[in-house]
């Protein structure tokens, strides 16, 4: 038993199913809740259950909703032409914060992944094949991962908007900005190669 | 705002308050909740308040305790000849696991930092000087952080006790175990050749 309180022997286990928690983290997490003041593990407690309670998924494109639709999907000034695809709502928090997209989203919440039993059924992708076909989009931005798993999703995608006249897309492969080609692998460097641009 | 959901905002700020947690785990912590069932989460947020309700000090050596004395202090099996002296409960965890130890502890929650501000009056320090005296103690073990501060506390501590007649001894310093000389600093491999022993 950990620092011999039953008590905090469950905190640091509830701690650790959290995803990159590790046993030393969770300790430390709940150490620290142990020297914070009542009131704000009282205001945590409370977070975690309306969180629970009131946030759910947007009924259009499964990002993260306090209401049946996300701020997104409710955004009038957002333009319905594109709709990106992506794997996790963290995803689309990075994407805001380019500045650089200003359509719609669709969050699959995972990947295919045949080796852990993830198919198409086991992703959000239900109302995309529709929603495509109703809704004017003119471009499908397909913005998984560039991993075997993200690769293939997206070419199920690609697949199943076929025949709908609409472009699939893929994000630029390349050199990250601030990077260094001595340290980069061939197959970045190959693909920054390929997608090279006129200055 | 976070996934355009201030209740996960709110998570997520709560979350990386805690130490060691940093933007991105916080927000994979708040989408974990998201995904958990009901049940998880409101057990989470009732450990939380149990912690924080039921979860104090050790009155004698300042150890996490669910009652006016630790599980430690508690043992009647375990020695008052020998005390040791640590910076956090935590090591008092890992101490254990090396079942080497089965005297009692006294935890600092902290140490000497006067850059931070801390300062002996912040330490859990107070009782320590008559609990030797009168205790029965023969040893004291100060396995403060081999770090400037940890050394500058170990050097406090020992001064505190001075003229009570106890050994006060620091933890060896040497080789860690499976590591390599190879890519040791220099500093420990002093100190290792310095505390050679006979095989």
């Amino acid at each position: 038993m950990i620092f011999g309180s039953p008590l905090l022997t469950r905190l640091v286990a509830s701690f650790k199913k959290m995803p990159g928690v590790g046993e030393r983290s969770a300790q430390r997490m709940a150490l620290f809740i142990l020297r914070s003041d009542r009131l704000a593990v009282e205001d945590l407690a409370r977070t975690l259950l309306d969180v629970k309670e009131r946030v759910g998924l947007c009924e259009v494109c499964a990002n993260v909703a306090e209401a049946p639709h996300c701020v997104i999907c409710s955004d009038a000034r957002r333009s319905d032409e594109t709709v990106c695809v992506v794997e996790q709502p963290q995803d689309i928090y990075m994407l805001e914060r380019t500045g650089g997209f200003r359509g719609r989203y669709q969050v699959l919440h995972g990947v295919l992944s045949p080796l852990d039993g993830v198919g198409p059924e086991d992703l959000r992708l239900g109302g995309l094949r529709e929603r495509v076909q109703t809704g004017g989009t003119r471009e499908v931005i397909v913005a998984t991962n560039p991993t075997v798993e993200g690769e293939a999703t997206a070419l199920y995608v690609s697949q199943l908007l076929q025949g709908l006249g609409v472009r699939v897309t893929r994000l630029a492969r390349g050199l990250p900005v601030g990077g260094s080609i001595e340290f980069l692998d061939e197959a970045t460097l190959g693909r920054a190669l390929e997608g090279r641009r006129e200055v």
